[in-house]
């Protein structure tokens, strides 16, 4: 399933056109409603005070409530815009946006207001193209699970990558800070709201996994494994700055004997690995454990201090205080987000994987 | 400048189809057999005793010294395969290995000796393909420079991203050890050699920084991010199971005030940022201060000492000694091939950049 | 400049994302709609009495008057359905259309109304597409224009491939037909009438030139050809059933002494050919001569007489007489179509001519 | 299964890397070998007097026999090189080749020597791939045939669309010349024959039919339609100018009534057309009659006759004598080409729709 997100943050529209799309799978409205809902924003304090009702309008590929299989386009109207609140600033580039690296690309011309195509309002469409994944998915036996496993630098509980905690996992989404351990999550919201009074903003990683693929999926290549493909999807994330697969990074401390994952007969008869440092992938191919993934993601460029940066047009040093509403964590609704990502990739490679 | 690898460790021979190459290239093989021996095996006590001529013979592409335009094939004979170490062990699924999951997506019909098409051989034909990318980009004033950030724990010194030191970095592909602090090279050779006498491996970190590419290049959307794209490169090079942009994991523990890098005008009239924690990319475009991303690898998983591990035709629990020659660490070997790989990423955005 | 057409013929929209678009071009809503006009319906008795205002909504993709760069996505509103004209044939495959071949494909669930997404209404976004296509080449002093060549069975006087009258192709979009000979049209307009007269349907000819194009664009390979791309996007026009480029099937019975372009040097100091019987296409690659592609476009299938055919559930023998209103000739309307996915395939040729 | 070509006519060796190859094919050589020798040239006196061995050596993607899925790599050595045929007129562009267009496409750095990357001899791998298509087909009860449908004006008796003569299908290879009707054949030959006393050439038809193709793969986009995938390659074959589906632009002349191929329930319950002058194909999808395509084929651009050219260097007119060994006719020789291209399309509709 192919997806091409279109749209600017205050412009008429944003969108998604989805490409192979399984013909007949029922358009669970009210499942995508509520994954919807998961990003949104206007939901709390920890979040950006702009509200968009988020409404979805199917414009193609959905005959009597089930999906074609023919190009899906659903766009989503903007509604909430305060584009004033961009006017004064609009020459001036924000730090840690892409003001200045789109003005350049785009000779100018792309629409400044509220990041424009660069924004994380982006995502909305693109949490609606993995809940169309994930009802693709459905009947598979697969579950897709993110919490955050850090937030201004304080920790979540680790997941047993090779016994993930499933129900556990499934709780999170209750959650109004997808955390495994309650307390942590308590002190994660307090430095959120520390950071919202200091007009700053807190970054984190979250943590992904995907229990139920089959093993055999993906290619040792550029173009086929299952590590490239996930990364590209995760990497298109605005303020994603990293990935690991398993151990990831942990891995560079650990000595082969203790990063091998060896394998074993369950009392199933199943092959498996005692432990899962690889993150359920080998050469680029699912090997049958639960798939584990984490981006890092920044800070929101976004915060309410003074900044020293440059107008755009005259090449001038200025400073600046951003306007408009912002969150100052974007991780709570990012959750969603990588879980979508996640799906279009599992998506991906259930259908190229019965190919084969 | 598309790259198709093909070959098996233990087959007749290992090489690449390079697509899009720039015509009139100068193809300066003395430049192409200092790169690939950067690489080779055989060099020292800490890689592989595995002693390979890596002859390349250009097969097509090239036409009195030059590149033609058309795919250039450059081969290079696989000459000293002991492939009979493999074979007691053939159905033995070495742990942290791609045997199993080869054998379950190739149906049982990959070569398995030496790891196939899986095995770290292949970087051989990946570096001679990132020559040929380094000689298109000469003239770009665009150099590469990859160190070992970290090795089994030890730490390198840091580089400053927004003002590398570039005599430093240039003298890094003299040393035996790419690192700017020579006393850590030491101590992360000895970990290496201790390694190596338990019969274990160790892993690290590889950081590679790019000074020169214009700003501008690259995009927001999944297919024409930097980070997109240098991480589908990156992560198809085995053994990398994580990698990060700037100060990538470190931003999590940032405030935004902090993990932003503000612009300035500096004495030349150019727009720079103070700090570099984004590594030179604002979504998914280049702003013209250095690319850097570092990758995670994991230890070799070859190694000496008894594993657990299942026989793959019957599913029974086994011991597993490796045989065969490895290297107790790849990373000294990897760094080229990380090099490589990007050397392929940045000729691509100069060529697409071109387009817009 | 990729394109994602989307949309079924009576649903609530169709629409196309167009990706790669060249940032800064004028999008004069102007031209976008004389260009429209001349694919619309409604306009003579040569076509259908469906009328549609076919009114483009931009939706992303354009800020100021100007495309931004970020993905272009338009949609047009379906407005004018009567969707009961298909009700009671609903599962009657109509002959030569794609009901069976849809229903196949996407295990019934496809939107039958119309042809769904097979219908030739998406050719409207397709026009609006090339519509902005053109004006992406403005300034290139690139010429497209297409004619009649044919429609059932009589014929528009020739065009010298080498020596095009530029004047007579510039005032093909005034005539009501795009034919060269007046005369030859008022028999063809005859002929369309008798067609219709009869429940009945008449194809024929389009052929496109191209002026203006540099010479060495393309590429000899089935991914890079000029012949390979052209006919990707010509081909998937609906009721195209072939294609042809310079002399085409004609050189079928020409000798390579009569078929060979012999080249020369011209007062102006160009070198051209004395013929043009390739098409301006040597090798896959521009040679700087008229570009010159002709398609067979089939009788419209959807006619008035009673066929036989299958009822698609059942498998019983049926008998069907298409209701609903349609084209008895779509190959006026069908011009703009011809001449929109040319313009498409020329700007993505310069887009990467630029790039090598 | 995508292929890449690589090669030049006089350089080291030409060869194929071929991706996502079904694993576990067994690699019937005696198979591959007959079909090469289908193409090779050397056979007659129909054809150019250059003798290769065309000898395959396997570089990778083969282990016991049989596919590992992995890239399978090809090469076939250049032996029977007479490059100082082409010293003389190395710079004098050939007319109806694609001399003066690689000139200008690779800025005068490609091989000129026998048409270099564009020469004919790269439809020796072509042909190899093909072969390996094939052998993937095998067991899917799919044939594909190729006869000569026309050739220098002289026609073959018709094929029935909707109901072939499979086993006058099925001894097309045995023949000196692919024809249906022996004694059209022996017209064929003499005109050949006549045409090389002359020291010219000349062109024909190709019309090729696939049997026992599934229906409903494919698709109506530029991207999935079984046309736009089948012309991409067809198109790459050097001196094919056009193509047609069914009738294609027979129909051009035909009434809907006469073009449409009405549905049918046949005596075993299948759904059947009566007539196939859709070539099998509605909407850009597989109907489950006959694939049929055709393309013309130029008459072989090197003739022995004094041509009118330029001197690429300096622009100069000149006179050119063509040397070397050539082909009066390729037809004969393309057979198993378009056959190999038609291979290749099919296979890979059949993965794609394993996928659905």
């Amino acid at each position: 399933m192919n997806y091409h997100l279109f749209g600017e943050s205050h412009g008429p529209a944003i969108g998604v056109v989805l490409e192979d799309v399984p013909a007949g799978i029922e358009l669970d409205m009210a499942f995508v409603a509520a994954q919807m809902a998961r990003r949104a924003p206007g939901g709390s304090l920890l979040a950006t005070a702009r509200r968009e009702a988020d409404a979805v309008e199917i414009v193609s590929g959905v005959f009597e409530g089930r999906t074609c299989g023919t190009p899906l386009c659903a766009i989503i109207r903007n509604t909430d815009m305060r584009s004033r609140d961009y006017e004064a600033t609009r020459w001036l580039a924000r730090p840690g946006h892409a003001d200045w690296t789109g003005h350049l690309r785009y000779a100018g011309c792309n629409d400044p207001r509220g990041g424009g195509h660069f924004s994380g309002r982006l995502t909305a469409p693109l949490v609606f193209a993995g809940a169309v994944a994930r009802l693709a998915l459905r009947g598979h036996g697969i579950e897709i699970a993110a919490h955050i496993r850090e937030l201004a630098g304080l920790t979540d509980s680790p997941v047993d990558y090779a016994n993930p905690d499933l129900a556990a996992l499934r709780a999170l989404p209750q959650k109004d800070l997808a955390v495994l351990d309650d307390a942590a999550g308590e002190a994660m919201r307090e430095r959120i709201v520390q950071a919202r009074a200091c007009g700053d903003s807190v970054g984190g990683v979250i943590e992904c996994l995907v229990c139920g693929m089959p093993a055999g999926l993906g290619g040792p290549d550029f173009d086929d494994s299952v590590e490239s493909l996930w990364a590209r999807y995760l990497l298109a994330i605005p303020a994603v700055k990293g990935l690991e697969f398993g151990a990831g990074f942990r891995l560079a401390a650990m000595r082969g004997s203790e990063a091998n994952d060896p394998f074993y007969r369950d009392s199933e008869g199943r092959i498996r690995t005692r432990t899962n440092n690889n993150g359920g992938i080998n050469g680029g191919i699912t090997n049958g454990m639960p798939l584990v993934c984490a981006v890092a993601i920044k800070p929101t460029p976004s915060i309410a201090l003074e900044q020293e940066t440059v107008d755009m047009r005259t090449g001038e040093s200025a400073r600046l205080r951003v306007g408009g509403r912002h969150d100052p964590c974007i991780l709570p609704r990012a959750v969603p987000v990588v879980e979508a990502a996640t799906a279009l990739t599992m998506q991906s490679l259930l259908a190229c994987g019965a190919r084969s």
